[in-house]
């Protein structure tokens, strides 16, 4: 497996694009269309928010009325149509029928996805003129366009694609992601979409994304936050020559993460106000369940988060952290280390490596690793930001 | 019940003081000492943090050798003396054995307390001095001091106190707190100390402690942490004629909680950069502890701390953190209230409202509500700030 170039449009019979329709006040791309050339496979993975959004109950409805074969994922940014009652459900369900219609493929072969502010309904205007640009700009090319127009406050857009190779030949990977603030597992106010040109089955494909997004977009976070729009879709069409089955589960895995998590860490590092990406590592945990609750509490302290952007080695506070989080912890044998150094063993500080630490936090990408000091095998990854002020900022002006 | 002067010393029989012992290390008092005249019945909640510091350890011990009858409380600021090992157990005990000698009292009638940086040890010559000049300085004046000497970053001392009229005679109940970042439920980072003049057992103290710290120190948050040191500590002596039996249950979880919610909420009010104090009230739930657990979900969320400090009226972060909070929660009959203003009721925004709740966030004390619209009885409030630039500030340079 190696990386390519191209995005969503990387695999064979997906074209993409995005146009601009109105619906950001501030301009710029807003409407994208993700399109297979024939009836795909498709899965998708919802916000567990139990205020859902109207876009997440139709593509629900539409996916079980489809069977799992769908042609076309249309998406908004700019207006997330998320409490916005029976004409919210309407316009949900008017954008797919707008995009069949545009497309002529079957109705039920269309999902829907919105994102960005809360509470306010879609211009249909806007969005019908949205649908009829994108299915005329549609190309093979036009993965980098619709990146560009899911995107709200992210600062730049998030893109990846692979190369597999198998005994029956190649297949391609790829995909498009957006996601700023309000991101946490469970894929909070983030939006993935992401493309095979292998051939399998709905159930297959089902199984695999649930497994590569726990691992990934479930394994990041941003401010604990859990919308009520999040979803990733996968679309498999087969244009390639390769057939996957039950037998190449774990190759789908890892390709499906090989897309999926250069998505993720993205979001992380363009996370709202964010200047370094952290990978959050536990081991010694007495079982996997532990190790990812006390990964989760610390990727979300405000405490760790602060000390990192600050520079500070506060091994102190991940300590704490780990000790409030309610798996098992023994601080005697528990171990703090900030990249290869070393803060803190057996129950005793090593400050005199404070210095050794500082200098390593400079760096753009940190890890910081606690052991739990259970001697269990429990081990687990998260991917977090720090937190500035600029966070402060943005999330204070959002919408005055 | 009405508040009277004086905090922590206003009850008969106790004497107080505050000292400077050079442990902080940018000077000012450092040490209290709270002394009551007769040995008192004593109760205390502690940090469920697993990484329990020392003095948490010793104040432990020292409760059950004691039988729970105590002299005085000697207490730290600028050294959390936590993850310091068995020197820092010594260090605890030896804290609770030079105050012994100091005063005259019995070894195990002293409990200790520490808050400040995790993983340094404690100075015991600066310590010694200080219990010698704290011992002398005791007065019945001495409550302001010793508010003083157990702050850390807090901007202001918390005290409060209240004088309870019963048929057999008055009583009175002080305290004074110390809390400013890292507070969340289960008192992060938080010290609390209550006076009680009525006579009372130890047992009955200790289930009246705990119901009235439930619904004070235990319903604040600033930033969701829970930290190594966290703990409340109650003495009663008896120097007044009241004697209080399990009849005056209720009397006196009222009497603890006159005290310490003005204390709670102090602590909040002087949370780490806050502008606002906020009380969130959750209705309409299934049950209090579902009440309880998206009070607390919203108490914590970035997204609603950074709104409430931008003075946006932004409803839909609050319907979106309720919707992930786990509680059950049925959008189309949910409402949210900003002040006396609803934003959000039967599935509809009302954002024609917006212009009237953004004024009423320009307020120093804000109430948000929101309706989970079950139609169950569950209610639940608890206390937070609002999320500033500030804060980071604050935490990204704590040691550094």
């Amino acid at each position: 497996m190696w990386a390519i170039s191209g995005g969503i449009t990387a695999p064979q019979g997906f074209r993409a694009a995005g146009v601009a329709c109105g619906i950001k006040a501030k301009g710029g791309l807003d409407l994208a269309l993700i399109v297979s050339d024939t009836p795909a496979s498709a899965a998708a993975v919802f916000t567990t928010n139990k205020a859902i959004a109207a876009p997440v109950i139709v593509s629900r409805r539409q996916l079980a009325a489809s069977g799992g074969r769908v042609s076309a994922v249309v998406v908004n940014s700019g207006c997330a149509n998320a409490c916005t009652g029976p004409d919210g459900l309407a316009h949900a369900a008017s954008m797919t029928a707008l995009t069949s219609a545009a497309l002529g493929c079957e109705p039920s072969a269309v999902l829907v996805a919105s994102t960005g502010v809360i509470g306010v309904k879609l211009d249909m205007t806007k969005v019908q003129s949205g649908i009829t640009s994108a299915s005329a700009a549609l190309a093979r090319t036009g993965g980098g366009d619709a990146a560009l127009a899911i995107m709200t406050t992210d600062p730049f857009p998030k893109e990846a694609s692979v190369e597999v190779e198998t005994p029956a030949g190649n297949f391609r990977v790829g995909g498009i992601a957006k996601g700023s603030g309000m991101i946490e597992p469970n894929m909070a106010t983030m939006l993935g979409f992401v493309t095979i040109d292998a051939h399998l089955e709905p159930a297959l494909l089902q199984r695999a994304l649930k497994a590569a997004v726990d691992d990934t977009f479930n394994a990041i976070t941003v401010d604990g936050e859990c919308s009520t729009n999040d979803c990733v879709f996968a679309l498999a069409n087969g244009a390639s020559a390769v057939r996957l089955s039950e037998n190449d589960y774990s190759v789908l895995v890892e390709a499906l993460k090989g897309v999926c998590k250069p998505l993720a860490v993205g979001i992380v590092r363009g996370g709202e106000g964010a200047t370094k990406l952290v990978t959050v590592r536990v081991v010694g945990a007495a079982s996997g369940v532990d190790a990812r609750r006390t990964a989760r509490a610390i990727a979300n302290s405000l405490l760790v988060k602060t000390a990192i952007h600050g520079g500070d080695p506060n091994w102190g506070r991940l300590i704490a952290v780990a000790g409030r989080s309610g798996s098992d912890f023994v601080l005697e044998r528990a171990a703090v280390r900030i990249g290869p150094v070393e803060l803190f063993s057996d129950g005793a500080p090593h400050d005199e490596r404070a210095d050794d630490a500082a200098a390593y936090l400079q760096a753009k990408d940190i890890v910081v690793e606690v052991d739990l000091g259970t001697g269990g095998a429990g081990r687990s990854e998260m991917w977090t930001c720090d937190l500035s002020a600029e966070y402060v900022r943005i999330n204070a002006e959002y919408r005055t």
